[in-house]
């Protein structure tokens, strides 16, 4: 089973989207299954990371701010932005697809862990994300 | 299929888990299928690496004490412990799931391919991976 | 359904190989379904990158030369060659396996999303890919 949705972002940063997938899994009434996300996008990517403190997704976007600046002379591709080619960087850093097992008609995620969009692009963008299920 | 097994931890490192995963993918005497590995943290996290000289896991693991570093004054995320926020990076910046094709009864690993739990906090941990088989 | 292939490198960069993926793909005539690709290195992996400027490609190149450096003097793993400890931590900072979902026949890649071997090594490779496709 496929389904599509889209993730609405308004510049840089960590987007969850835990709910949509788990209303969407709950749906299909499978017990035990496979779960893949795919993101279709080169400049934002997928993480699974902490859902309790907010501080850690800050963290979380600041140092890959650091780790692959906007300012880094090196780059020759430019002509599309400061920021898109530290997005290409930051993406390849991170996940295009996430794989989660479903038990009990739910997806196996730990206590802490939620599901985000990684938004690397400065302005906002609406991000298209796959997802499929196999029972 | 699903299969639940604990990984235990004795602070920052690589801890191979391979055998033990080779061994339920055995039990299953399934010919042709897919294995997911997904670990339920986002203060440790997943790795495929070589499983030959030792030196390699070190030298990786020091990598990334140098690349998110523990005295960092840019993290907001405290208050946890100084080795909490570069626990998540570094969880982000590695593998939460990993999918290996199954062939001929067994994971199609190369030679030199060893699965690893990925410890990122100082003290003991049980850190809970879950093994999904689709036959 | 499992199908093998081997990327020929000839030394450090992104290596394309998404049409010989897609050929494999289509001729498998599966509408919806799941496909898995695993390389079976340490030393090299695998992207989702963009396919329009290859400026991209080789500026992510560049990045990873100058975050993970041949003569960093910390590595104890030195015996393989200066590109062989690099070459494990750029595998372990991108990826091992992709998952793909598969729609009216085939990946559900977005319009700028290509798939590539990135080679770390120096030397010409034969990468060996393992293909897995659930329908």
């Amino acid at each position: 089973m496929i389904h599509q949705l889209e993730v609405k972002t308004r510049g840089k940063g960590l987007y969850p989207f835990t709910r949509e997938v788990a209303q969407w899994v709950a749906s299909k009434k499978i017990a035990t299954g496979l779960l893949t996300i795919f993101i279709q996008h080169t400049s934002a990517s997928l993480v699974i990371q902490e859902n309790a403190d907010p501080d850690v997704t800050l963290d979380l976007a600041d140092f890959f701010e650091r780790l692959a600046p906007e300012d880094d002379p090196h780059y020759r591709h430019t002509t599309e932005g400061p920021d898109d080619m530290p997005a290409h960087i930051r993406s390849a850093l991170t996940q295009t697809s996430l794989s989660i097992p479903v038990m009990d008609g739910r997806m196996a995620l730990g206590t802490w862990q939620g599901i985000y969009v990684f938004e690397h692009r400065s302005g906002p963008q609406r991000r298209n994300v796959v997802l499929h299920l196999l029972g």
